[in-house]
């Protein structure tokens, strides 16, 4: 089955920013339309100007998703990211919707944290954000305090469901603080450090996730049930782009 | 078997607002005694000076409870409020001592919310206050929010609860941000929107909100165990008025 | 079996408050060095000035556990203290490895329960403070506030699973609003005020204790597995001192 990964236009307009939280004019004109570095168009996407507002909308809506890695030692090169590339190889193998991954690699500081949650949402327009590192309770952790300074809601059960989903292996799974919650469109869950804990708590949180990311008007992601069922109450699944 | 359901007299006593978070001089005095409309006295209820002063603060404690639905098509009439009555269906089943409903109905806006709730527990006199609708991530969504504002306490564990007991019936359970709070002598709980996931929540937590209200002084609520059994300590249970 | 309870000396040095988070150079100074009263020295513990920096930091961190009574009964003597002992009784019965307990009893008053929690932490050096009583919604509970208040990260899978332990034994489990959190290199755990709830809460989270405390940098604390098996990672064991 196709993984569904191609790289999308990314054509972050007007009404994608209207309801961000920290608008920034300058942001929002110099990326209002990006368009792939070869030139490319992407077979399937309708062009400016074609269909209804509406439909538009919904197929402009980029189906991007930030994979932000916390580690000092990552960030210094001193270390290989294990934990980036175990989240874009889940959502590979579960994503069947078209989507692009924009991924960074940054140190354990709480307003470089902000800072790449901010672009990753209100600049690059990611509809889910979700992040791996940090989430435990030594000095240096502190990525469930950067999203809870740049989101308006927070979405308690996430944390709740993975550390209740990690307590099955480990009964350290207590110690993680990870929290998730929304910036405007975008959704931003913090994953935990451990490549095989990001698959549990994937695994965990993922069936909520698009339809979550329906409610906050983000894309449209669908998935391959067998390798992991998102689910959208009956009346959610006409809205299908 | 009788459900309990009586007009009762609402006697707003200079104690049942002594420890109230913002009291307001001009409601307590114009609040402080209220008669039933049609002037009439309720059957098994003390009259003012009966009794010691001990036993009329039990019988004048308002077994009050709030309904508030919160949505904005409800409030504009273009949608049939299906929270409200599917919250006051179950207490009519389950309650067995005397109780009144206070119901509201108003739009998804944080300020009009705070007021209600602070109007339904200071004003009013309710123990406990339910709240339906809001509680999701979209952008209207803020009854938590409200919630936490307008409480000195919050109770996590019935957020917690709501969340793991809807979680049995769909994935998207952790999409609910419903959290629980004291604000003086009321107890506020959010509720979902949908009437059938409003029993799940309330079948899960009910159980330990009697004896809740109890340790904040409001009132005392008898359920039918067959409906929905209350559990209280047995050192808790001679204080039955 | 040995408890393992033994009177330890308390050496505060330089290193061990230099990432507290309100350091008090009056407190630092008059309690840099602390000797027992009677002024013996403790077998098997290295004296200043021996062995390598990084050995005697581990030693010189002390395996203390504050344990706060917060009761205002308690504390005017017209109830018996029950959750300090019963805390006590855990500790001694669980733990293996040297430590030394710093019992106080205080009333349900947020700023003394504030400075108490500092002074454990701070003054008496304990990498583990555990409190019982005031985590109710009644309005003298204030123990989760003061918590919260004297903490810079919050924990919350340890409310979340004490809670969840608990309701397996009464349904008003829910009630209890008790978190723990991170002050400098010391973890807060509020404990319920009875003393079986204390058994069953302690049972639930201890197992992921000793390796939270080794990410704060503070003591090493070992267990008798037969009674409570501490967990920590197989990376981590190679750290005991």
């Amino acid at each position: 089955m196709s993984n569904g990964h191609i790289d999308t236009i990314t054509i972050l307009n007007e009404a994608s920013h209207a309801r961000s939280p920290h608008p920034n004019p300058d942001e929002t004109t110099s990326h209002s339309t990006k368009l792939p570095k070869d030139g490319s168009q992407v077979a399937g996407y309708p062009q400016e100007g074609e269909g209804t507002n509406v439909s538009l909308r919904e197929f402009r809506v980029n189906a991007r998703i930030g994979m932000l890695t916390i580690s000092d030692r990552a960030s210094r090169g001193e270390y290989e990211d294990k934990g980036g590339p175990a989240m874009r190889a889940w959502f590979d193998r579960v994503l069947t919707s078209p989507w692009q991954a924009v991924a960074r690699v940054i140190p354990d500081e709480q307003q470089l944290i902000e800072a790449a949650l901010v672009e990753l949402c209100d600049v690059e327009g990611c509809s889910l954000v979700v992040t791996t590192g940090g989430t435990g309770p030594a000095l240096r952790d502190v990525t469930p305090e950067a999203t809870e300074a740049v989101c308006e809601k927070m979405m308690p059960g996430f944390g709740e469901l993975m550390r209740s989903a990690s307590l099955k292996f480990v009964p350290t799974a207590i110690l993680s603080r990870q929290t998730a919650g929304v910036r405007g469109r975008s959704l931003i869950v913090n994953l935990p450090g451990k490549p095989s804990a990001i698959d549990d708590c994937l695994n965990a949180v993922f069936p909520a996730i698009p339809y979550c990311i329906d409610l906050i008007e983000g894309a449209y992601f669908e998935s391959d049930p067998e390798q992991c069922k998102a689910f959208r109450p009956a009346h959610a699944k006409a809205r299908q782009p």
